[in-house]
């Protein structure tokens, strides 16, 4: 079979749309996992390959073994010439491979009944922030993900990247309110502000809890921090007013795991 | 005065080469703040202001403070006509304001005077990262930084940003081997490792330390990691391979920061 030539093949077409369209993701349930690791994980994820498009220049040590395994679970592989990849990625270097997957659908319950804390995303719009918090989370044995409006799509191709897999494992759910989410997760819940609240460690963090993180310089809207049970301050040096929020929350959520080695001790 | 019209004027030109190219950034010895954020933070910084752009559609709440006090540092104004900042900068949204200024210099002696860890990054080609750790480790109480060969410049733009002006103010050195940085610095040598370390707590970081830190799949060099004093695991779930590193970084920085508040209670 001869590589498709043209960015115009309709396939190519819609692989540009899940790549740079939230709605197209939303209106198909796919998301595109680009890079090798990437579709190792997503090969390891139990979730449906649907696609899989192959750059015809591409050579990488993991890439018999990789395509081998895909090829196992009836995806359709679509080769594709050199350069295809590149002109509709938003990655400087795209590693030659995309794979197209049915996206995982969670409810409530599949995330209430998971141990461990849960991150409440709000506002948080840079894709880059969602995934790195998806990672430190999984890292960190949290349960998952609640996604209040406009915060950035998890299938987003930058998120996905930056989350490392995670996102394909970790039950996300979206939810219009705070009392929805604690109605149904019946645990802590607390949020973080630049001052006032308190130390990570005077907080009981070995205990199930969520946490609501909001974008840096909007902060976390009322309808989210309204009633919640305590607010984090993670203490800073005088003169510098905030950190970057995966940051903010990869060291809250590793003090919570801290706290729980402590209390097997 | 008329707006600069083209891209080809050559302080536009300059501009370019400082956004762009780190060794037009070397050879000059300036840097460039983007944005009225880090404009701000460098008309704070007391290092000198050169050279300020300034975008003839630029409407901000915060326009006329900070230009009256950007004249007042004897800068030269410059205006340019809408888009040529767009033109140039690698933001997808430049906010109207880039400001040239005197990259800061700082020798071991300024650096280990310093009370507080220090961050010593290895091959760390993310310049985002860089920016990212260096805005935690000012956060965290940090002395300052060690760059090893092949780190991102700190000068890079994207670096600047991330920081939110923690490289205006931090000290920052360069050094060829671990035995000049060991020898300047006397304190505790630790690197990181995915397995086989030591938890952050187990380890006495309420000291000065110096952390060193290498790029995500690549890791630490053996000229930076063999001989260190110890290696530190963030405890992981089963099946995550690794961290963010500027995450990685956060964590331990604060979890520092944590062992000097609990020491002084």
């Amino acid at each position: 079979v001869e590589p498709i030539r043209s960015a115009d093949n309709p396939k190519i077409k819609e692989l540009r749309a899940l790549l740079q369209d939230a709605g197209a993701r939303r209106t198909s349930g796919l998301w595109v996992a680009e890079g090798v690791r990437l579709a190792e994980e997503a090969a390891s994820s139990g979730l449906e390959i649907v696609r899989v498009f192959v750059s015809d220049d591409w050579e990488g040590e993991r890439k018999e073994a990789l395509l081998a395994r895909l090829s196992s679970c009836d995806a359709e592989i679509v080769w594709v010439k050199r350069g295809i990849l590149r002109e509709i990625s938003d990655t400087r270097q795209p590693q030659g491979i995309a794979v197209v997957l049915r996206a995982p659908m969670w409810n409530w319950a599949e995330l209430s009944s998971r141990s461990g804390p849960v991150l409440v995303l709000d506002r948080l719009q840079d894709p880059g922030n969602v995934g790195t918090l998806a990672r430190s989370l999984a890292a960190a044995g949290g349960a998952g993900l609640v996604l209040a409006p406009e915060t950035a799509d998890p299938g987003n191709p930058k998120a996905l990247r930056a989350s490392a897999g995670a996102l394909f494992r970790l039950p996300v759910v979206r939810s219009e309110s705070l009392a929805e989410a604690r109605k149904t997760l019946a645990c802590s819940f607390y949020t973080t502000a630049g001052r006032g609240g308190r130390a990570p460690e005077d907080l009981p963090l070995d205990e199930k809890f969520a946490l609501v993180l909001g974008q840096e310089g909007l902060g976390v809207g009322r309808g989210w921090s309204e009633g919640v049970d305590g607010i984090v301050t993670i203490p800073m040096e005088t003169g510098v007013e905030s950190l970057n929020v995966a940051t903010a929350g990869g060291v809250i959520l590793f003090e919570a795991a801290r706290q729980r080695r402590a209390s097997l001790r």
